[in-house]
């Protein structure tokens, strides 16, 4: 195992102010602080952490090499993406062998549909990796509405919106609660299949929860003032409740 | 609205150190701290928090009049809680009133199947409630098995063991991702379902997750070693990665 550590660290919703005492404890000593980002953006993990790392931490911008410009389903899309991968994990992993640690940002927690997980499936066993897990964007959102998405014996389903709309529409059906993330340039699809579903006015949506720009609209109310890339759309439970 | 303000505050699956930054503030400046427990025990939400909170804070026990005595289907069971939630909403209510802030500490994430949601639904609009998200206890679930819980598109399903044991297979069997809460009694049942459903072997079973007692078990090797009360059953998703 190599000398060094490296920290998988889970940022949570996006203020600082809920990140855990851990968390928080990390980043201020951190000495080496990697990040994702789309190339030419400063990042939304690295905006997080503003004024909170130490001035002289060493940054490791790690640029995705496609983000949405070639479709998931094209063969090159895995490879880009699994080179980057590769090279990264590659780079943490020299820099632990020298011994030092190194701090990974994690928007949300880690291990829920996280960059983070195809580094540390590349260095598991190799490397010493610790997880720090966080409040989920989700968890974020929900308390932003306002209402408790789940009661008593609710069942909840989470659904990333780059799923067939007829999947979506049948398990929108199926549940009494619901989250859907992913959502983008997904939106038109989701709304349809929601509709399908029966449960589109019962659905909000939140844009940048638990940021200072955050909103929380009814999204049959929602029209075309979301941007819906930071945005989580919300369906709550209706159970026992005494 | 009243003077004062009731805080829920989720303290997240049970390490102090895993509490938000605003939690841990608000919890060492507390002047009131109401918590659930069952009668005759200390409550682990107060355990959470020993040696944390002012030693002149003025605790306020909330103790459920029944917790597993009364089967939930027995209509005495709803009044209780009922009751008891009124009356737990009213001695709250009482001290904002009087200018007094209480927090309320909550296991886990205060809208995620919690019992604070009951108390919420009593005083909002009457008294300032702020409600603090924290991190889920199935995230400390899924991190200390040390397996990212959802790759890519994967569909996650949170289902609660009190659910019947058809519903229990039948959505089991449809999801990518599983977690399973509210285990204790019916333990038998959920391994019953999880094996119709094909995916027994390949469900964890986390006790205490980030506790010092905390314990890790593949389920089919768990046997009988396990209380499960305060357990969390996970079954990883599969999903894309590069």
């Amino acid at each position: 195992m190599s000398a060094g550590k490296i920290y998988g660290v889970g940022l949570g919703p996006g203020d600082p102010d809920l990140m855990s005492v851990r968390a928080d404890r990390l980043l201020r000593n951190a000495r080496h602080v990697a990040f994702f980002r789309k190339p030419g953006r400063s990042g939304q993990a690295r905006k997080i952490v503003n004024g909170m790392i130490p001035e002289d931490a060493i940054e490791f911008p790690m640029e995705y090499p496609v983000t949405t410009e070639i479709p998931l389903s094209d063969p090159r899309y895995n490879e880009l993406l699994s080179a980057f991968y590769k090279d990264c994990a590659a780079r943490l992993k020299a820099l632990s062998d020298q011994g030092e640690d190194v701090i990974v940002l994690c928007e949300g927690d880690p291990f829920f549909y996280g960059s983070f997980m195809h580094i540390y499936n590349r260095l598991r066993g190799e490397v010493n990796v610790d997880v720090v897990p966080a409040i989920t964007g989700m968890s974020g959102a929900w308390t932003a509405t306002g209402d408790p998405i789940t009661w008593g014996d609710d069942v909840l389903t989470i659904l990333m919106g780059t799923l067939p709309e007829e999947d979506l529409a049948q398990r929108m059906a199926q549940t009494d609660a619901l989250v859907v993330m992913k959502i983008g340039r997904n939106i038109n699809k989701v709304k349809r299949a929601l509709q399908k579903a029966g449960v589109y006015e019962r659905a909000w949506i939140v844009e940048y929860a638990q940021m200072p720009n955050q909103t929380v609209t009814k999204l049959s109310e929602a029209c075309d003032k979301v941007t819906p890339y930071f945005s989580i759309i919300i369906v709550h439970g209706q159970g026992r409740r005494p």
